[in-house]
């Protein structure tokens, strides 16, 4: 990968060769949602209007990605300050670049009002603080249903780029590695400028604390949430079926991937796709994260600037906020590398899904 | 076509550029599940053990195409006589090629219980003797939020094979022709070696007596179900994505091009792929059919031969027993077009799947 669009953050192990064979594959989207009643503790998530608001983001970025507009209510997708929800630039990528898109409920509390796939097993997160991150048996089913459904829709001749819509889902990754073992403490990311990390170490060691968690499907159990497990699965599954795999997310995809070691999951043919925010982000370490939890995958990022745009919404974008969300970087990588798409045909589709929100009265 | 696997049934127009054309795709299965009420009318379906259990079989049907089992109740997906449901058929093709498949609900009366996509508007269909086919707003509805979902989930580099599991769907395809004005009379298909085409006209004629149907919703609301209509908008869809389509059933597919043509919407790039059973039925006439409704529209098949094989139940499938449904025969097609695959390693896979039935007790 030799451009200014797309750059290495992580090399892994023969990331060459990793890169050469999803860029050849046929990319296909699959958004995977779900809620966690964690993102209703106050000052854990900004991803909607309110904390209780949270609950209803990941069913309304579904039907703004399949859509372009929000159908269960009458919203705008941005925040009162005009920032759009990263569901608008997943949007205008997937649309420059014709990527197929299918969501997948894992647990939303919403559901989407667009045709989307079920897991049958579907369970919306509990507050983690209090221990009810997910029942047992629902981790257990969700990561069975979500492997089938990744065997069965996925090919060789596919490249699969998951992406995730889940707030709160950073303090879920800090519990589901913290219970793993990993030395996670104030290195998983934020949508927001201010990372709040000792908030989300006390609610996630209150967890611990309260369920004295031993093996994977405890840890999930107790400080975990519907979308990981049902991800680290869905992949699993795609895997099995031949398919290359892009995680499309920040530091919550390697909880993904620590899911998948702990399940005994190969993690060949698996890359992760984010962004130039993210990966530059002084209140997260992917990298450290990644070369502790899986270090054969590497780490690749787009390099969105977003610095030039006439909108403050959009620029917004620079200072910190957003940073990762809807498969937003991932998207754009493949987009890239397998659709050739250059910067500025990313920036302009960008630009032109916003003004077209704003048309509407944002 | 130079094999004896694949046949063409009726040239069309273009037929070996649009062959050509789905040769070099990669085949994604999508079978649109649905109930109606219809079913329940004694005589009118045999896939089932009773009039009032056809309602379950879709659910059932999907279940076993992406697990290979009934998950819902303790059951083997075969009739008394050990014949088994085309779902069996169609799980060993798909095994076979690889190919990836995925459940759309669209009204089914059993959720299946394995990863499925749904159409918010999923309704199911009423006893259309009864005039309650489906409502108009469902009808549009659900052809609106399919074409979605084939616009979002097709790519050019994919061959879209559609099939059905709809119990009753010949007698709803029936009516949604008759009521567009073509002469269908006699000529639909049924699952079994009596085609009671009395009693699907009496039926179709007081839906339609009853309702004096007009356009081509209150057309699909007053004698049609939900499936039909789902697939006709996932087709445009996908075929706006660029996608050439296998409608992989019978004459059910034809009630399909119907409410395509009907709608506006171009038939280039679709073919109809099923079985020689179908074909050959002296009962019914899908050529006819086709020259009437869609004569640009090839008709391919595949020539299943089930009368070698050790088992009294699938030797039945010679005897008029089945003959389409849950995508049997276009999956083949596909599976020898692109993936190459000989008749002995169709009929192997078959054999296999229909023993791992017997072992459990059939």
């Amino acid at each position: 990968v030799s451009s200014t669009d797309v750059a290495i953050a992580w090399q892994g192990t023969g990331a060459p060769a990793k890169i050469a064979r999803l860029s050849r594959g046929v990319p296909r989207f699959y958004l995977f949602i779900g809620s966690t009643r964690t993102s209703t503790i106050p000052g854990i998530s900004i991803a909607g209007p309110s904390p209780e608001a949270t609950l209803l983001t990941p069913g309304l970025d579904s039907e703004y990605l399949i859509t372009g507009r929000v159908i269960s209510f009458d919203v705008i997708p941005m925040t009162p300050d005009g920032i759009p929800t990263p569901a608008v630039v997943s949007r205008a990528v997937i649309r420059a670049a014709s990527i197929p898109a299918l969501v997948i409920d894992a647990g939303s509390y919403l559901s989407p009002k667009v045709p989307h796939a079920v897991l049958p097993s579907k369970e919306m997160g509990g507050r983690v603080d209090e221990c009810a991150g997910l029942s047992e048996g629902a981790a257990r089913r969700l990561f069975a249903e979500a492997e089938e459904l990744g065997k069965s829709s996925a090919s060789p001749n596919d490249t699969v780029v998951v992406g995730e819509s889940i707030p709160g889902g950073t303090t879920t990754a800090l519990g589901i590695l913290a219970g793993l073992g990993y030395r996670a403490w104030g290195r998983v990311s934020s949508a927001g400028p201010e990372n709040p990390h000792r908030l989300k170490e006390s609610v996630v060691k209150s967890g611990l604390r309260r369920c004295g968690c031993g093996g994977l499907w405890e840890v999930i159990s107790c400080v975990g949430d519907p979308v990981h497990v049902s991800i680290a699965g869905f992949v699993r599954g795609a895997a099995e079926a031949g398919a290359p795999i892009v995680l499309a997310g920040g530091t919550q995809m390697v909880a993904v991937l620590a899911i998948l070691s702990a399940a005994g999951a190969p993690l060949n043919d698996i890359v992760i796709g984010t962004t130039r925010w993210l990966v530059e982000d002084p209140s997260s370490d992917i990298v450290a994260l990644v070369r502790e939890v899986a270090p054969e995958v590497p780490i690749l990022y787009y390099s969105y600037d977003f610095g030039g745009f006439p909108y403050e919404g959009l620029r917004k974008y620079e200072e910190g906020y957003v940073k990762e969300g809807v498969g937003l970087g991932g998207l754009a990588v493949v987009a890239h590398l397998i659709k050739g798409l250059g910067k500025d045909a990313v920036h302009t589709a960008v630009l032109r899904e916003y003004e077209g929100l704003l048309g509407r009265g944002g």
